[in-house]
């Protein structure tokens, strides 16, 4: 049994934190890859480590004063040190650090100092080899991550390393220098290490139990979600709720390694688990709810449109000619609607309903605006009747006015467009009628 | 006040028939134009005079014998003027039938004396004035009804004329032959005769008391429609329903003329009145209930492609290059599905899947056959929060799985895709939870 495990800012802001993340990881032996991230905000107000690598770097390479800054970073880590109690002194890495702030080694290369000394130093606390992920983690000239080179020198050199601990967040460029993955980007070296040791679980610790069903700001206290799938994953964050880092998903998926999401702080919560598929029937009909406001429907008609051949193609092609990506295109009977973001569309409207004219000569173009899309999505709906009735009664309940109804073949998602005004209600209808009623 | 009223060919099948006609248009002295049908079945084996007129005319103008066949068309008038104890001989008419035959006129001309013959009965049944279509509905040298010409020598014709039978189904060439609209065309003279004579009302005379919310087949004794708009019309036809010859709608459409459809064997009966629009309150949420089935779905499945400008319209163009008309296009995220119909997406089947992949490399596609479309239509859906909502719960009770959902932003129709296997159950179930329980 092997596990990879990567720990997010908050799981490693202090050393009280450490030493969460340091009993969850002796708790269990097949725990043997540690992917740390930066120290992140220790309370409401505090700011991550990266924050202030940046900023520190920014005044050193512009010639500014910046000894304070560099300090500051400094302490956070002598504090974490002192914490642990551990005989670790990083005067020589900070000297480091210093010397290549000044000789301008780049942003990348700053905010890549957060990870690597707290890998410096959970790999001290763990007694695991410290491994420096520029060593093993490769872009090529133009920062595209290149995943297959990786994965050989990784696999190699964990082939002979029991325990590692391994930083996150960046590797390196074909000239050495320091190349970061996008903000959050830690959660793709755990999916990467995950892929090269053919692990059996990517655990991937933050300060929640795991994702919720819906957003918390519109929820009080929503449910976790045990299993989800990770095509339903795709879907919620689609559809705007905040999940994983999307490039995160790729390396484990391809070997088909479930994705743990554990709370360093409740440790005894099972989290959410990320699979490729699974028999297990979920605990509620829908898996989540997410959406988005700000859209705005363009609604076609035209007598016998539907024995019109070309009229949808021609349509949507007026769309591409404005570089406007369309989301949904319901239909009726003589009428079709396509619904677009407002912020792409607003610029192009005249042009957009002159062009549809000259096209297709439609009997009317309406517009509405201020328009939010909600998606329905769950692997439970496909063997569940009725879950549209619920859906549909729900908000009917609630005296919301739906405006757009969708659902194709799949069953895995129903989209519903509402008003922008309805949307937090109409997330709330949903979310009482399939998980306060179900509880 | 002045009304058109056409009579349809159960309406004018015989004697006792014609007396119930001839009893309407005496009881409202404002019904002063008459379209009359040729006879129909008097019974459920009977032939109607239309066909008998073209198998005649086959026999005759290819030099078979043909004197049983003309006798017996003759014998169907006869028994009408008999019935009436009308002073009348249709010798001369049937000898210039005969000889017209034999001379090849057509079998245009061969299928209009069905009208022709009934509009002279029917003139004198009523000392109304006999207008012959042929001098006053005209068609170009393609066959082209010309309605502008047609409209403006109809209406000098009528201002001067107070009461006036004009038979249907047809009017003449440039050269003076004859030429049908297509079968059922007595409607569409009717339609043509209102609005010529900016008609208060175009009555629509035939054998059941307007249209009905649902297919009798499906349902049994459905209720019938009480207000329906030209709209609403349109989409249950599309989608199947039989109800007025589409063409029939467009000459009183224009002009704001309402069809009343009317029950000649129940003259107390209301009808169904057809209109542009009205604040008429529906008596039921929904208008009617119609469906098609032999559709079949493709399911494309591609990750991230509603970020994909020209995706859409990239599939539909690969349809459109097979000649296959969508039917609907529902989306979720990372697939959408094009409805088509079967009998024409079977043959370009493999073409349509192996010019997606090379359009778009979608990741996976599905197809599905043997599925059924239901259009939920009525402008009371719009006013009704809900109505999605009792569809849904309906069909879930009903234990029928729904494959697809669209509704745009119009809000006049619901359009929902079941297998073939579930169509009538469905149609069942809607009518049920609408019809039923709100009567």
């Amino acid at each position: 049994m092997k596990k990879v495990v990567k720990f997010g800012g908050s799981s490693l802001a202090s050393a009280k934190q450490f030493k969460k993340v340091g009993d969850i990881i002796r708790a269990d032996k097949s725990r043997r890859y540690v992917v740390p991230s930066a120290p992140g905000k220790r309370n409401k107000n505090d700011t991550k480590v990266t924050d202030m690598l940046y900023a520190c770097y920014e005044a050193a390479s512009t010639g500014a004063s910046y000894g304070k800054l560099l300090s500051a970073i400094k302490e956070r880590y002598e504090q974490i040190i002192d914490g642990l109690e551990l005989n670790l002194n990083l005067d020589y890495e900070f000297k480091t650090i210093e010397e290549n702030f000044i000789a301008k080694k780049g942003s990348d290369y700053a905010a890549s100092r957060g990870e690597y000394l707290n890998g410096i130093i959970m790999s001290h606390y763990l007694g695991y080899e410290f491994i420096d992920a520029a060593e093993v983690i490769f872009f090529d000239e133009n920062g595209t991550f290149l995943s297959e080179k990786t994965n050989e020198e990784l696999s190699e050199r964990l082939a002979h390393t029991e325990r590692a601990v391994i930083p996150g967040f960046y590797g390196s460029n074909p000239d050495g220098t320091i190349h970061t993955f996008s903000r959050g980007g830690s959660d793709i070296t755990g999916s990467i290490v995950a892929r090269a040791i053919h692990a059996d679980l990517y655990e991937n610790w933050t300060d929640v139990s795991g994702f919720l069903v819906t957003d918390p700001r519109i929820v009080e206290n929503p449910v976790p979600i045990e299993t989800i799938t990770y095509k339903e994953l795709r879907e919620l964050a689609y559809m705007g709720a905040s999940v994983l880092h999307e490039d995160a998903i790729f390396p484990v998926r391809r070997e088909g390694i479930p994705i743990n999401i554990r709370n360093t702080n409740k440790p005894e919560d099972p989290g959410t688990l990320i699979v490729e598929n699974t028999c297990r029937k979920p605990k509620y009909t829908i898996t989540g709810i997410a959406g988005k406001t700000g859209f705005c429907s363009v609604t076609i008609e035209k007598a016998m449109m539907n024995s019109e051949i070309g009229f949808g193609r021609k349509v949507l092609g007026v769309f591409e000619d404005c570089g406007i990506s369309f989301e949904h295109m319901p239909s009726g009977i003589d009428t079709m609607t396509i619904f677009v973001h407002q912020s792409e569309f607003e610029q192009h409207e005249q042009f957009v309903i002159s062009n549809i004219h000259r096209a297709v000569q439609p009997d009317s173009i309406e517009l509405e605006s201020d328009l939010a899309l909600i998606a329905v999505v769950g692997r439970g709906m496909k063997s569940t009747r009725g879950t549209a009735g619920r859906i549909f009664s729900a908000l009917a309940h609630a005296r919301i006015n739906v405006k757009m109804i969708d659902q194709g073949s799949s069953e895995l998602n129903i989209i519903i467009g509402v008003k922008n005004a309805d949307f937090e209600a109409a997330v709330k209808a949903i979310y009482d009628i399939f998980i306060t009623a179900e509880l």
